[in-house]
């Protein structure tokens, strides 16, 4: 492992690296579902959402749209999966509640202590696609212990373009160097250390439920490969 | 009282209403006195500093110098301070860190114990002129328990325009009634009301030192007043 002693800070991918959007959309999607009387596949309807999640996000960075916040872009997808997955009968208080579903997911079982341990050494902050108010509301649901939420909103340009990483790190006072990206993606992972950041992988192997093959094991060499945040904060010595 | 049941988030003004700056400045100047033998009124030194406040900001909002974040006005009146006051003998590091000691400002006594009794029932976030770095360091230091650190820094405009205050309503994904400002000073409170955000005023008669003769009481009719953080959340329901 690289010398770490400069790095001040952490900076976190947030889905899928800190919290399971999978299940708890799932699990949103279900009461709903029980609730309104649907018949949906809500796994299937969970991973159509975040399959429109890239795309989404290239139309943004691509400029075909204007800067637009994650909340905005998944209600337009959202919009879309209602017709496909035939869901009628919902009122705008009901789409809204479910849209924000995003802002209620659930943490990984070692987050909220990984997190807490890291805290004792490094400055943490989100570096994440989402936006500011649902980083905010899914930290105090589920007590993440954040410094800062940063990234893609406060940045105004969406992972991986190398503004979202460089102006994070600026906005922390920090040199690209100094900060340490964790993420479960090689591809998050790759892009930030194409702007000088350190590299943490933690791999979540069920993010994207049974069958998973993607980001099963690290691409390249990182500074840091850890298991979970706990074997994380062991690995750098907090 | 107005009916404030739609307010979600209090936004706070943070030297002078959440942090003693100038006791702060005088101990941080009076340790740094005796391990360098230099004989200063720090008091005035302080005084002096934050004097060069708000003309540094001025210069900001008027187009005169480009964004600059506050640590390097700080740091710009600085150099100036160490010419005035003759101070002399002072290496790189050590004037950084002096310059960094608006990073290590202590609250005020009631502040911990009323954000935290606040943070139960609503989000809160800076809105302060002081960049996200120097809040965040400020904040792991004094146990400021901040939902968000928002501001001048991330909306790129200083306090009183009305960016600093829309864009840090839009951040934190709500109307500019459904944010509270909470400051000592009458007249970032008549910005923010200007905005349309909720205000409460929480006077800090010491702010200035003996002799203080501003902001002592409030000056319009704001939707809460309050002698302290805690009295605040008792008239707030936390």
């Amino acid at each position: 492992m690289a010398d770490l002693d400069s790095v001040q800070a952490l900076t976190f991918d947030v889905f899928g690296t800190v919290v399971d959007w999978r299940r708890s959309i799932i699990r949103e999607g279900e009461v709903l579902g029980r609730a309104k009387g649907l018949t949906v596949d809500w796994a299937k309807f969970a991973d159509t959402w975040r399959g429109l999640y890239q795309p989404m996000l290239s139309r943004v960075r691509n400029g075909e749209l204007p800067w637009t916040k994650l909340d905005t872009l998944h209600r337009m997808s959202l919009d879309r999966l209602l017709v496909d997955f035939g869901i009628a009968g919902l009122s705008e208080a009901e789409i809204d509640h479910l849209n924000r579903a995003w802002h209620r997911l659930d943490p990984w079982p070692d987050a909220v202590e990984g997190l807490t341990r890291l805290r004792r050494r490094f400055i943490l902050a989100t570096c994440s696609n989402g936006n500011v108010a649902m980083m905010v509301d899914m930290a105090r649901r589920a007590g993440l212990p954040w410094d800062a939420i940063l990234g893609a909103e406060t940045a105004r340009h969406y992972k991986p373009l190398p503004e979202a990483y460089l102006i994070t790190a600026e906005l922390l006072g920090l040199r690209p160097e100094q900060c340490m990206m964790v993420a479960a993606h090689n591809g998050d992972l790759a892009a930030a250390a194409g702007c000088g950041l350190r590299t943490a992988f933690v791999p979540r192997p069920e993010e994207h439920g049974p069958g998973q093959n993607t980001d099963l094991a690290p691409r390249r060499d990182y500074d840091a490969v850890a298991k979970d945040f706990v074997d994380l904060a062991l690995k750098l010595g907090c």
